[in-house]
């Protein structure tokens, strides 16, 4: 686990806010800020130039950088010190149904916050909304992760039928469905398993279904495939935003990272 | 685990809701509806005298019923055959520092689909929030419980001072307080032990403080306690509502009930 190295953000005081960028991150390289994010700095934050804060590009590790330039529409800073060295999430997919409102934005925010690399939405025979905004989930992801303190950002795909989801699968990568048929077993239970059997962390994702769950013809297809673990998430009805984070935090505490301690907590 | 005797509710036609009622579940007993029943009923659902639901009241299991007057303001039901058994949730609490905005009422949602049986907000030294609204938390915890199939309500006490609630603690209870400070364990790491000691369940707490974290002396306390087991949620920092979501999951799939299966799924 990269340590941070405090020393060098010590030294400049505690930096006021955390952003990703698309730029090259080193020493004394000089970085534009977009214009959503100098409206962030100027406007939200009332911050200004001489001020500190800290930049991750989920390349170059994450850098503390000082604010040299703020003006309507327009930020710059220049990156000073690296604070943390690169580091991966461990490699976790979440398909899911798309639900309504602001349930879809939730579990942007909170699988990114449970470390997922990438968001896939998936439409299934029982799945009421139509559209995903895209974008918006992707802004969503992308303000967990400056939050959250990740190195990374969680790709967020564009919306896939289930059943080509499921066509172009690679064997490698396990699918834990979250899909209470017959042959489900308790997902705790499967992780264990899986645990004791080998400490090394792979490829995996995690399907959670509609509010209505999934059709039986769509059940039958999950059982035939030998990549899929039909898994149970116990006995009461989870909804579906609330099975997401749910199974997402089992495999994190059970086959993930959870067992790293978070970087110094950062001060807004 | 209480089968779903599914004999009685399948000659009846599916319910169409299912609801908390205080009134006495037996056979044959008429059970007057309140208000907001009665216009969830009739106006949300559109049903009508003759159709049926479920009701359960956390002491007489899930019963069918039978719509017998639906006027505005009013309904009654006509209670016919026991669908499931009492059974009581494993014994949980949840202790939380108030947030803000609709993030809360998602505490109470989720924390009550994870089974929870007593949530308990508690003021800490850096709890923006100052009011809770506990009415408003108990119409979320009852509508959850409605809705995930559960036989009971979890109770949702008034706020307290952490210090306060800590003072008068039952020891026999284990508070597991996700409290990112030296002395901290993984969640999972803390709760696969306790299973591997002893299959048995046992009555436990979870704690989890403000956005802004614990203050110094609270984790001093927290840490000199000898029911409290301070406990991490991994290297990405969590918001609160995250985290007592993903702390009740992992403490349901490793110590709780997550081995058992829902009875069949409700159709709305």
């Amino acid at each position: 686990m990269p340590e941070l190295k405090t020393g060098g953000a010590e030294k400049h005081g505690k930096p006021a806010a955390r952003l990703h960028v698309v730029a090259r991150l080193a020493e004394g390289v000089a970085v534009d800020l977009d214009g959503g994010q100098a409206h962030y700095l100027k406007s939200v934050l009332r911050l200004g130039p001489g001020r500190h804060l800290l930049l991750f590009n989920g390349r170059d590790g994450e850098w503390l950088a000082q604010i040299t330039g703020l003006s309507k529409g327009h930020a710059a800073a220049s990156v000073l010190v690296q604070t943390r060295e690169q580091a991966q999430e461990p490699d976790l997919w979440l398909l899911f149904a798309p639900i309504k409102g602001d349930r879809i934005d939730s579990v942007a925010e909170k699988a990114t916050e449970l470390g997922v690399t990438r968001l896939q939405p998936v439409m299934t025979r029982y799945t009421v909304v139509t559209r995903v905004n895209v974008e918006r989930l992707r802004a969503r992801a992308m303000e967990a992760a400056e939050q959250c303190g990740r190195l990374t950002v969680p790709q967020v795909s564009e919306p896939q039928a289930l059943r080509d989801v499921l066509a172009g699968w690679s064997k490698e990568r396990q699918l834990l469905a979250c899909a209470e048929a017959g042959p489900a077993r308790p997902l705790a239970e499967v992780l264990c398993e899986d645990r004791a059997r080998s400490a090394a962390a792979f490829a995996s994702a995690l399907l959670v279904g509609p509010e209505g769950g999934f059709s039986p013809d769509e059940l039958d297809l999950l059982t035939e495939l030998a990549f899929v673990t039909p898994v149970g998430l116990g006995p009461r009805l989870l909804r579906a935003d609330t099975a997401a984070i749910a199974a997402l935090a089992l495999w994190q505490g059970l086959r993930g990272d959870a067992e790293r301690r978070p970087p110094s907590r950062l001060q807004p």
